[in-house]
């Protein structure tokens, strides 16, 4: 019983409780090995005095897309990025294209981007964008078996990437066999197709426009048909970066009826609203900085019913959806300035936010505002920022939580309102030119972030201290419902019904 | 003030009331020229004694397929059917293939199957496989002008047919803008297109599982599909034979919400159950008679929701659908019967209907269970057969109410119990061989069809007494939004918001 | 088939159509005796043309106090207001007391308040303030039976007359077993009185806290008690002057799941906010002028919501709840000034409406303002002024439609635009010193208003020339239900469970 | 770091996980001291070998009757049948009588009766019976914060018990200044009492129709109506026993808007049906062994829908209202055989059930049947029996959860299948001659029960194994939101109107 490092003088949240004060945290060789009360130490023992402040299990951000576009953050700037803010697990994409008619060049693509380049460990999620027959059938059984590969992503809309509803029966029937859980981008491809040429007819081309050519019945629409499709089938479905209160509602009585779907959000959802799009005072095309899909929405009430879906338990995770374009280069927002006239619906969708995510959300606690003013509870966080992503991306036993047997990923705050801060581009640790984010103030900040009992960010000495390249490739088991529970019927569906065709595989 | 028939001695009921017992009907070529009491008569006068009974609008079947098929009802037989039911107009189909590129050639043919074989007056809904730009922006504004063609219908479901939503998005823009109303027959295809190819592979090929491969979850994701995409572009849509309460449930919210949402049922979703399409006993095969779609549901709980649709106003028509094929018949759903092997999804969908509807719901109201026991009221009978089709598909002021100035389009029901009637195949008129009501005893039944003040049908002497091609090709107005009303809003979407695109043209 | 009046060239509007133009409504002895084109005529008929306008059935204000406060209008006042207004038949309260132990004189106090006074039709409601098992035992039926009173009104608040839920049971059960119809003031009496009692503590005394006093959770609450008594004994009711949006849902709940609940608004609650409670420029007091229970709510959401309820048929009537007191009276709204200091709380309740509902409502027609801006349309002002009234409180068959052998209450409107009127005190026929509205400008007025068949305001040829006393006492017979029926059976209860106790006498 | 007692090799849940296998948990002093792999143990450390057995959180009963009645279970009986069952802390009831106009005597008299008799821990809820305001003012601000005592329990029904609406929210407001929860007992007293004087009257006494006496719409609007008190004053609140699917309807819409409402329900409500109230085979008088309120419920849905409360977290404890009375005893359940004649409405209310909670719940588990057949999962079992309580009721940090620091109350499962027990009467511990649950086979039963680390049930060794006395009372914190928050505002309120009458005292 002797320690590599051990964690004082801390409160841990857990994602149930907080802790009673005082606990000590023992780590060995990466791992939570004990956690008590006046633990042994030896001469090696490395000790953290947290003086009194929080420490929450480090950050798993399961919605991540780095590599992907020329001007995005790569892995090494992107996980950098990540442990800064508190994050130490990333679950980034490996998207196939839609003319990739195998997964394994892609996997080895994204796998050579990221081997010996990150901070954080790190998953692939799939982006299926041609679900061949092969794929289904041959492919992925060996990427969830034999690759821990055990999530795959699909859209409703883009015209590189949506998917109709037959595939997406397909892949939903073939993941559940498999254990997988699909995300879902949804949005409706159509009516937003719709819009845009309508709005680009009349010359209505600024970044704004962005935000009504998307409306939120598109987003309520397609939840409610990827719902419907995932209940036929039973299989789970996490819909991401939700931002519709009635898309949330739909999610809410899915959830009340035991179906398997989970939702996400993003602090984009919580925080922004769309005259962010608005032209700047010294920059007409500023508003591309705030292009992201969904749009931000109009209303105070938007984000007010996002907040009461942290609270509620609607929402599942809640992931920073960093997709960063650089903005003022011609590879990155401004492919939306078409010689010089602005045109949003080039412009490329996204923002940055792996590094601000955690602190948003821990301001918006009681361990920030007070009981009587916080948005989310501190468990919440946990649930909201770790736990929920561990437990149905496969990485129970591992990841999320602060409990014996464990990885040792930790997140020590400061105490009090010593942590306090001003997010500010200047003080960023991604490869992008500016945050969306800019100017919020914070309640506190990572002081610590330990990956495998190893201190990687240290703010206030040194800053980023980890190595790029420890982070380690995760493979993952299969994921566990978080919501609800696989095993029920659709309404005026019987049993035996069911169980004609549902073993059926569809390639 | 003189009239050709006076219509005495009945009650007569209106969509909002059951008038006072002893008014009198006066019909002067052809319209409804007076009611009131005691009315004059002249030597040339014919009376028409009611004796007691009651008397209600001639019936609107606004869901009538003749000709489309070969066994089904041509425009004599399905028409003659329709008389001695009560049916005294018909909206029937002119379906444009999906290789048609013109609707002119579609209108030519079924105007060339209609004329002068008519026995009820009659008007066209366009199905439209294929709505091209040309259709769209050339066409249609024609058809509704000039031809007096003021609805389509479109198909989310079957191969031939089915739609994308861009389309469906095309099409009511374009009907929005020429008062036109658009139908839906809502399911989802891929749902079904699974489960089909799931039950065939383990050999379920029975006509029985028709009714398992269209759960009611394609019905329902499929009604809050098309409910969405008529809010965002805020055009009139009816949802045609609706089978699901989840699906009826859309649809009421859309109604308390305005959005000009209109919801169709049918008799056999009203009085048959899924156990019809089992195995016969002395006939494997005769489930095949009862396939029809969405199909008939499971369980009497089914039937209870629908009927409160019924009475609760969420439907706005009840129609036949009739969509006849001649069971015994090689053409007829034989089809479906492949080298001696059941195939049910090869079975001709449809079911007769044409002659029996109004019968049968008649039975339901109080005038022939009481008001204790009655499913509806008279009224609502009234709205449901006639009034509701008239005011919605463009032929209010002439059809669907018993007012002066109306056509004189009515149904004499027999005094008190005596039209008690057992429905069978031996007593009907269509030129099928079978009915899916077979034995069911409804209340009462027409004993007089009146067609623009001519008897047409006189159960007791000669029964059919009308003349084929008395009946007139309708030119129909612009209709009127029976439910909600147009100018609403998406939830979360701002007036000016939709002004920006709302009156582009999507061809 | 001589006729004393015909009434030509209008447009007759019923509850379901607007009829054909041209039509002319012939009346003898003070019945519609004929509906039809070209009526014959004699010398001694009166001829009264149109012009081309709208012709209505005459009002029905169900919901009418009279005499029964010092300052209120009588009779005389009120029903002279009720004519100008177009309104032709009133159903006003006869209430018992909590100290009355017997309905019979407070009939006989009403019938000679009411008799030779009346320029209108009229009948009586009980309210019930002390439900005694001889009054529910002994009067009750002979009330039905032989007085034709066949409605009731019960108050689950206010000190003098809230019954507890087991009053409103036995009430409910008695009148479900006579045929008769509940009326029931839906607000939480405890939820008010401890908000009075926190803001009298505070000092915050001033009209405007009367609206704070009684928030809509309060109605909420009691719509629903009212609405699950009413589901166990299955007995009709109806909610008056519904001003909050959630309650109202919880009347469509109900009204989607069959049960006879039916609601009412006013036109304050559609056209006035709570700023007019208000401190006025000049009298600090004037907000008590619009001081009425429920009250005045805060917000124009508020107010289309309730629009919402009267466009998809949740409400079933609107009545004007006329409960005026002269404001500048000591016996008045100054009640509530003592000692000049404004106490709220004791501020009379109510305002005067009777007769400006009509133009209110009309004025947002589609006759006023064309279809696309229409709140309402035609037929369902009919519904809502007139028919729905007519049937809910037994006068089916006698008033509220224009159909032959119905009296000829009607009400015709000025042509085009040449009603629009400003609303104004001093064109008024109340005997009450103010109106609510002052100021509204509504589109149309009407410009003659005719009972049993004889013109009793002329607008622009003298104004009233009825004559006080000709309005009859009006014997009701049973109601019908309107909305749902009876019959249900509460949510998880079984047919025999009810069955075991639902004829049980309560008295 | 040394311990007096090392559990090992056992698989701990917590209200969050299942953490992993392997984990040793060291306790010291009666407390948990440390949780981690390979701890030090020294000669008189004792060690307890779980064998790869699950170890939850001792249980929680939350809703416990004891002393109150005659023939009911006193402490010492009670609380040896708690540890029996895995029940480590009891909450249970000193009842206010109607007549006590102080609550002092109250106190004195439950601690007199539970001092010195319990084998578990055990804290106070008053019941108050008549809140007086100096019950309000100057006594429950001392038992809060002197005493410990920081809850009551209101009725809504029970002619002894029954509070109107202005007593609730004289409490509710109390209590929530003061930090105290309130539970609430939601049925509509005049409902029930309505049918019970009408079955009585028409002879329906037996049994059976209690649970036809109060049917599920009397707990649908008791409990709408509580929640609507609880959000007026932003009182927290919990519904207790729970039994109608709409009733937890409105709890989970309440928990949508973030409102404080809890909600509980019982073993007998998720396992048992009305016929267990008919008449026995051998005993006509049987179906009072199951009379308790609100009534067992008629069909399966009805538990398959509580069921879904479970699991989808409507539901905040599942306690087991231990409230019985010995059956074959004059004073007991045949009471309610007067004369040899049956009176359903004389037998008392209630039915033992503190030892068999955990095993029912905990055989539902994925422990039991497997992760697809799970009604619950591991960690939402101890949600619902320890964790939510301890939080809810003010015993976090001490009880409620396997955590350092925490009191070392551990239940200890059987290994793998060797816990399957069928419940039988003979095997149980309490002072009662039935079990409701009689013949029910459970698929584990707890080991061994620890309290305050000793060993108090060892079923294998000596069964009872603890002494009376050793439980201590317990003063509870005050109790934290577990499910909404407080500070939401009734819908269509505005923050200023409530904070001007929101801080009144009631008294």
């Amino acid at each position: 019983m002797d320690f590599d490092l051990v964690v004082k003088n801390g409160v841990i949240v857990t994602a149930s409780e907080v802790l009673p004060p005082g606990l000590e945290i023992g780590i060995k060789s990466g791992k939570i090995s004990c956690i008590g009360h006046s633990l042994p130490t030896t001469p090696t023992t490395q000790n953290l005095d947290c003086e009194g402040a929080y420490i929450t299990p480090g950050g798993i951000d399961s919605h991540v897309h780095l590599a992907q576009i020329p001007t995005a953050d790569g892995w090494e700037t992107g996980s950098r990025s990540a442990i800064a803010g508190g994050t130490t697990t990333i679950l980034a994409f490996a998207p196939q294209s839609r003319s990739d008619t195998s997964l394994w060049p892609v996997l080895e693509d994204y796998h050579s981007k990221a081997t010996a380049q990150s901070y954080t460990d790190y998953g692939f999620h799939f982006i299926l964008a041609n679900p061949t027959a092969e794929i289904l059938r041959d492919e992925l059984p060996l990427m969830a078996s034999q690759e821990g590969i055990t999530s795959t992503k699909l859209y409703l809309t883009y015209d590189a990437l949506k998917l109709n509803d037959k595939e997406v029966l397909d892949v939903l029937m073939t993941c559940r066999s498999l254990g997988m859980t699909t995300m879902i981008h949804a949005e409706n491809h159509d009516m937003i197709s719709l819009i845009i040429r309508g709005l680009e007819e009349r010359g209505h081309t600024e970044p704004y426009y962005h935000a009504i050519a998307r409306p939120r019945v598109a987003e309520d629409e397609a939840a409610y048909r990827a719902i419907s499709l995932a209940e036929l089938v039973d299989a789970p479905i996490l819909i991401v970066h939700m931002s519709s209160e009635v898309a949330m509602g739909h999610v809410r009585d899915a959830q009340t009826r035991l179906l398997p779907v989970h939702a996400e959000t993003c602090p984009q959802y919580l925080f922004l609203l769309s005259d962010a799009l608005k032209p700047g005072a010294h920059d007409h095309f500023s508003g591309a900085k705030h292009v992201c899909s969904p749009p931000l929405r109009h209303r105070v009430e938007d984000l007010d019913a996002l907040w009461r879906g942290i609270a509620n338990g609607t929402f599942t995770v809640c992931s920073s959806d960093h997709a960063p374009s650089k903005y003022d280069h011609p590879e990155g927002k401004k492919v939306g300035l078409v010689d010089g006239v602005p045109r949003f619906s080039k412009i490329p969708n996204g923002l940055p936010g792996i590094e601000t995510r955690m602190a948003l959300l821990f301001g918006q606690t009681e361990a920030c505002r007070g009981v009587a003013e916080a948005r989310l509870s501190l468990p919440r966080f946990v649930q909201l920022t770790a736990g929920n992503a561990a437990r149905l991306y496969g990485l129970e036993g591992r990841k999320g939580s602060i409990t014996p047997g464990y990885d040792a990923d930790l997140v020590v705050w400061y105490p009090g309102n010593k942590g306090r801060t001003v997010i500010q581009q200047t003080n960023l640790h991604h490869d992008i030119d500016y945050t969306p984010f800019e100017g919020i103030e914070v309640g506190n900040w990572p002081r610590w972030t330990i990956v495998r009992g190893k201190v990687v960010w240290d703010r206030d000495n040194g800053g980023i201290v980890g190595e790029k390249g420890y982070g380690q490739f995760l493979k993952r088991q299969k994921g566990k419902v978080v919501t609800g529970r696989t095993g029920g019927l659709p309404r005026g569906m019987m049993q035996e019904e069911r169980g004609l065709w549902m073993d059926y595989k569809p390639y």
